[in-house]
């Protein structure tokens, strides 16, 4: 099938039109909202879920493995510690999170342009996260490389719908797992200039990252301002593990920001219901962020969730379903009442290939997602398999469908214009409004309008070759990376980096753990 | 690529499994929903959309063409008629309706067990409407024919997720226009036995429906109770013509139901925005909601609305796009406030092929629809190409996805089994939840299933020949035809029917309008 979609593959004329559509839509660096998010439970509802949240981690606790440092930290401020289990006093991660957890904040990038606010009203889209593979019709699914990794990176910069530029755009597997983030941390800050996001597997990984930006942004300016947000995930049930949450200690003693994120596939990792599986998030994510608090109060943290079904019968993770929409939307009114910014989201699939199935899961995902309240979208463009891969025509078609997303949060215009009564009254039954002076005025930023959709008629689309949207998104990305170009950046800062980055790369062995 | 989609088809394995799922689905009548609808705009906006819709009837009026019996009626009942111009003094159509028209009603099926409730909280699905084309791997492309009609009817009865047997399944192009109405109906009555809608394609057609319910469910019933819900469609902007008002003339005088419903491509038949399109929407099916209010006080009517953007660059109809949803939500909550059923939403795309394009627009039409209190889905399954065809394939992903909407309407379990709170308090950390108690009380129902979407592993799909979610679909369509078996009925009320077809069809001329 790749092959034969890769030699359908007309290239040039749509690539260039969709170059000349991308060219027409204006940057803006995040979104904000006025429309109010959808909630699925009331607040009585809301209310019980919070309150076994508290009997959770007062009764069951959280397990904190190999990590005798955040131990002595929980207990200096106030949990019971016994082993390696930490214990809370009712309210004691609320009260501790809501004393001095900002309700949003700024991740400066390198291009002030496009620096962002993460938390209310604000939505802030991240491409896809962490998976080992890429796919795109030329070469299938293969393990990623470093280029792929720099092949996202530049197309991140090249896609005016994405604000942020993420973390682990995909795994560089050619490269020594030990070393592997140096590479990546001086992708994000070459080539692209949008924000990004830290190491998160070893806490000297982090620390590398740290010194990474003060280079970039000096020693006292990091120190003062937030300019990585790193993704810290529990080990579900109810456990933190020492890279996760030493890595967040890292971030919060130097004011950066941590994300952190219970990945929940409930029916493994919780019961089997979206009330448990909001519970058991609200837990893990509040001693996450409390222990941020405890570590630097007022280090910015964002409130993850990553919750999801499985096939009961197979086991395997599900997307797309009814279930985690509705785990959605109960843990963003978690994360309102807390008052701190939320992350969830995205275009996830469980689907191999961007087909079908991917598309209707993506969108029954994403719509969720902006309607929820989300402040921060990790996986806004490129997912395939359950995270697994990450794929070059996805992060196309999914960067389009980004591009909709201002329109649907900012609601319905009920301005005068908005409501065209004149233009009503004007016109006559069964005159229609082409050439209507309202439509004149507002025709051109009327509708949003997809690069990738064909809206054209049968005949037309089959004149020209029938193209799927897949094939139209691979052109799409070969033009982007043709006409990719490097930002600019502080010739001695960058010489300063690599010399940096090849010190300290030969000061231990490559390792692949 | 028809061809060498049909090659690859598999048949047999996935469709065995796919009817075995079929048949452990529980038959639902029609769905219930306890989320509440997801509101757009706040009291104050939808007032200033009323009152302009009083302003535009008021004002502009509504031109009735070649039918002076409907201006007869109008003037009798208070309104302005000048010509063919209907003006309605303010607040006129809305109080008619608030008058006598029923909240909701219930919609008698030919099987009992399939009758439906029309109104809040339900939730009614029906397949796609009107499409002069079919499509499916096999054959590709082609004019429908009544064979299709019927195929589609056998399908319809097969989906436990459809509650209704809709109406115009395809256009039977090969059967004269002025006839084609008796094969449908008949179709309608015998290849299922869910609720259905009538002709409307002029008065006469829609008193010959009238008189084959009649034979069914005999006069004195057909009088008292409502079996026929059709679709009137406003000669948007502000125009009813004489077959459309003429026919909903009819059903209303037989206590018949009548789907009232504007077709509004804003940009074409209303101003480019969301609140004039919604404005223009209610007040043109005020006018005709109205009018079966003034034929028969207590006549069921359903406030339709079917309004879309489009590609101010080509003219072309786009769909699944912000503007259309936010369209959507508005006319919902006008339908809450007026107290009538509404109709709008499905899954609505404009690509031509069930590809990536088609399913992102059909999600991102049927979560919305799912979300702003839709009560009757007229295109819940087959839409393709803006209506221009009905898929067979994509009849069958559509009616799988709309399994799933029970789920997201009943929103979050908050009960003691949904909380689960023991379940969390007997587990530990690090202690998966798959042999968990609560987990095996619930495990088989707690998560909703697609027939359609493959969750496996990459290396498994690839194993069973990568199939595609259209290829799985097309085997599952042609397992449903094979084990379709029809309905029983009674046969001497059969024979009566087919005469009575016969003497009536043989009464006039054929002729193609």
């Amino acid at each position: 099938m790749t092959a034969d979609r890769a030699s359908r593959r007309s290239g040039g004329r749509a690539a260039r039109h969709a170059a000349r559509t991308a060219e027409a839509v204006e940057r803006i660096p995040f979104l904000t909202r006025t429309l109010r998010p959808v909630e699925v439970v009331g607040d009585e509802g809301l209310a019980i879920i919070e309150d076994n949240a508290e009997t959770l981690l007062e009764t069951v606790g959280i397990e904190v493995g190999n990590y005798p440092e955040a131990l002595t930290i929980y207990a200096a401020h106030g949990a019971d510690v016994e082993g390696t289990r930490v214990r809370f006093p009712r309210g004691l991660c609320r009260s501790t999170i809501q004393a001095t957890a900002p309700k949003s904040f700024t991740q400066i990038a390198r291009n002030p342009e496009n620096t962002v606010t993460i938390g209310d009203p604000h939505l802030v889209f991240a491409p896809a996260y962490g998976s080992p593979f890429v796919r795109d019709l030329e070469g299938g699914r293969r393990y990623a490389t470093i280029e792929d990794f720099r092949s996202f990176a530049k197309l991140t910069h090249m896609s005016p719908q994405l604000h942020h530029g993420g973390g682990t755009l995909c795994e560089p597997v050619d490269l020594p797992v030990n070393k592997r983030h140096f590479d990546m941390v001086y992708a994000h800050i070459r080539y692209h200039d949008r924000p990004f996001m830290g190491s998160v597997t070893h806490p000297s990984r982090a620390q590398d990252t740290i010194d990474m930006v003060k280079i970039v942004f000096g020693d006292e300016f990091v120190d003062q301002n937030t300019v990585l947000l790193s993704l810290a995930n529990a080990n579900s049930p109810m456990s933190w593990d020492f890279n996760m949450l030493g890595s967040a200690k890292v971030y919060a003693e130097n004011n950066q920001a941590t994300l952190v994120t219970p990945f929940i596939l409930a029916g493994a990792m919780a019961p089997v219901t979206a009330a448990a599986a909001a519970t058991q998030t609200l837990a893990e994510a509040m001693a996450g962020m409390a222990f941020c608090q405890m570590v630097r109060p007022g280090a910015p943290v964002v409130f993850g969730s990553f919750a999801s079904s499985m096939s009961m019968q197979s086991g395997a993770p599900t997307f797309g379903t009814p279930e985690p929409a509705l785990m959605l939307y109960t843990v963003a009114a978690l994360a309102r009442r807390l008052g701190v910014p939320f992350r969830s989201g995205g275009n996830l699939t469980a689907s191999k290939v961007p087909d079908y199935q991917a598309a209707y899961e993506s969108a029954a995902t994403f719509v969720p997602t902006l309607l929820a309240g989300v402040n921060f979208v990790l996986h806004t463009a490129g997912w395939l398999e359950g995270g697994l891969t990450m794929g070059y025509e996805k992060f196309v078609l999914d960067a389009d469908q980004a591009g909709a997303a201002e329109r649907l949060v900012t609601g319905v215009d009920i301005t005068e214009n908005g409501q065209a009564l004149d233009a009503m009254l004007q016109s006559g039954p069964g005159q229609h409004f082409l050439g209507n002076p309202h439509t004149l005025a507002n025709f051109e930023t009327a509708f949003w309008r997809s690069q990738l959709a064909d809206n054209n008629s049968f005949e037309q689309w089959e004149l020209e070759g029938s193209r799927d949207p897949v094939t139209r998104a691979n052109a799409i990305k070969n033009q982007l990376l043709a006409d990719y170009e490097m930002p600019a950046f502080d010739d001695a800062k960058d010489e300063e980096l690599r010399e940096w980055i090849a010190v300290r790369k030969g000061s231990f062995p490559d390792s692949d753990v």
